[in-house]
């Protein structure tokens, strides 16, 4: 196999110079002072854990590393800036693949105009990426800690694709808007930025709902009540999944934000005017933990979070 | 085991809540705008390629992890400011060892007065820890580029103790300065920023300095002449390795600096008020590669570098 230099130019060759005043290649990188607070997250991505090498390409690698730290900038309302990347290859990792993991990761990076400025080679008995990625807000970020009672409960997009494009993975599907989800999740960074302007909270969807609007809850010391018949759901996951299994979700990347009510209505004239679904699905009150109703108004179980840990 | 987010706070538990708007929690760690330019860098120890846990206690472990992110750091001459710790733990890990890892890591980051300010944990077969780490410069970073003909050449401490210390682990042996040097490196922080008033560029010598001064005579695009009788070796180095095998090193984690000619005085001078101990090795000129010769003034041949990867 190559040795580490080479490695490292191959990687970097597919990413645009990043504009710093000293990018990668020398024992740190060096970034210009931050006009605004700094958002840093840092996400690792596991072989046989979150993916496997025969359900995911070398480029759905890539962007999925990306994607879920760009997720957690887009939930504090933070502007993309600059992220580095530490490899850790198997031995006999084919050189085609790793110059697969830099397309899907470059493609993504440009989208949000993020710079890679540094990043490490290893060695490693299985294949893993772990970004540190950074943004700025001009505003004050959107933490967890935010919602009050009163305010409203909106959540992007729809709920439980990227958990049934796992299960289809796992049937040996390889096709189809569910496996899309859970290969390619699309950051909700314009989103994030357009909340930050309306919201009192946010985080984003990676645990499933019912896990993260309890962390929600927990860290605004609220109490949300969620109406299962407003969950946002594919046709595909309310045909084969149902309401139930999409708040267990995991991996949704979607964005779960608190809004106070009398900025509901402008907020969701801006998510239109700027084509971002959103949808009411809950309000908060006074209390602690939360519950969801079905149309009858029964509370329904609720199921556990999606650990992969666990 | 216990779940994610036991883990997570008994790990937090060994560090001091750090000072920033947001910390560990939320999505993203929340930093104050940086007034200076920022260095950032990222490096993982990974099981059974850095170290093996019969080898290593978990402290020499969580030590070492950051200690070679703070050489980084160090080599730029920055002040380190904050870190986010990626933690990948076989399933069966055990929770005393954890605790071991954050005491390891904690007793370093409070030395050196870097704040855990997020950080990360996944399943993986295999324990590893990627660590992202920033420091603050008020002058201009040194880099590796900088060296211009004339310029002195300086290493920090003694070479060749860390990779003597890895021969001493593998053959059984667990104590010694030796096996220290390989456990616990001691990033030279305080000398980095000291030497960043008078160097023109610096590094720090984790692959060998046989390795680390072609980097940084490409970098910059001189040549380099180094004394082979004035390498600074131990007396266990000197005994059982001898100076050639101290060339090929790795895992030193000294600084090696150049020095304009005229400053190379008042460096010294500064080292010795400081307690820095630094040796001239060598000269830079005009060209390209570098040389090392005996007292004799012939060539000795140079040896690969240290190559984990390879």
């Amino acid at each position: 196999m190559p040795g580490e230099f080479d490695f490292i130019s191959r990687f970097l060759s597919h990413f645009p110079k990043a504009r710093v005043p000293v990018g990668p290649g020398d024992d740190c990188a060096v970034l210009p002072p931050s006009r605004h607070p700094q958002c840093v997250t840092t996400d690792a991505l596991v072989e046989d854990v979150h993916f496997t090498r025969a359900a995911f390409s070398a480029e759905d690698i890539g962007h999925k590393a990306l994607a879920v730290n760009l997720s957690d900038l887009a939930s504090m309302g933070a502007t993309p800036r600059w992220f580095v990347c530490a490899l850790a290859l198997p031995r006999d990792y084919p050189a085609r693949e790793l110059s697969g993991l830099a397309r899907g990761m470059s493609a993504l990076a440009r989208a949000h105009r993020i710079a890679l400025v540094g990043g490490n080679f290893t060695a490693a008995r299985e294949l893993s990426l772990t970004i540190t990625a950074a943004g700025e807000t001009s505003r004050p970020p959107l933490t967890r800690a935010g919602a009050r009672p009163g305010d409203l409960l909106y959540v992007s997009g729809t709920l439980g694709d990227a958990r049934l494009g796992l299960a289809h993975l796992r049937a040996g599907k390889r096709r189809g808007d569910a496996v899309r989800r859970q290969r390619r999740p699309e950051p909700r960074v314009a989103l994030g930025r357009l909340a930050a302007r309306f919201a009192s909270a946010a985080l984003d969807v990676s645990d499933g709902l019912a896990q993260d609007l309890g962390h929600l809850c927990q860290a605004s010391r609220v109490r949300a009540e969620v109406e299962l018949s407003r969950l946002p759901l594919s046709e595909v996951v309310r045909r084969e999944a149902g309401a139930e299994a999409a708040l267990a979700g995991g991996e949704d990347y979607e964005l779960l934000m608190a809004v106070p009510p009398g900025r509901g209505r402008a907020f969701e004239r801006a998510c239109g005017a700027g084509g971002h679904a959103v949808t009411r699905i809950g309000v908060f009150s006074e209390g602690k933990g939360w519950v969801i109703r079905d149309a009858a108004g029964r509370e329904v179980e609720r199921p556990g979070g999606f650990d992969h840990f666990g």
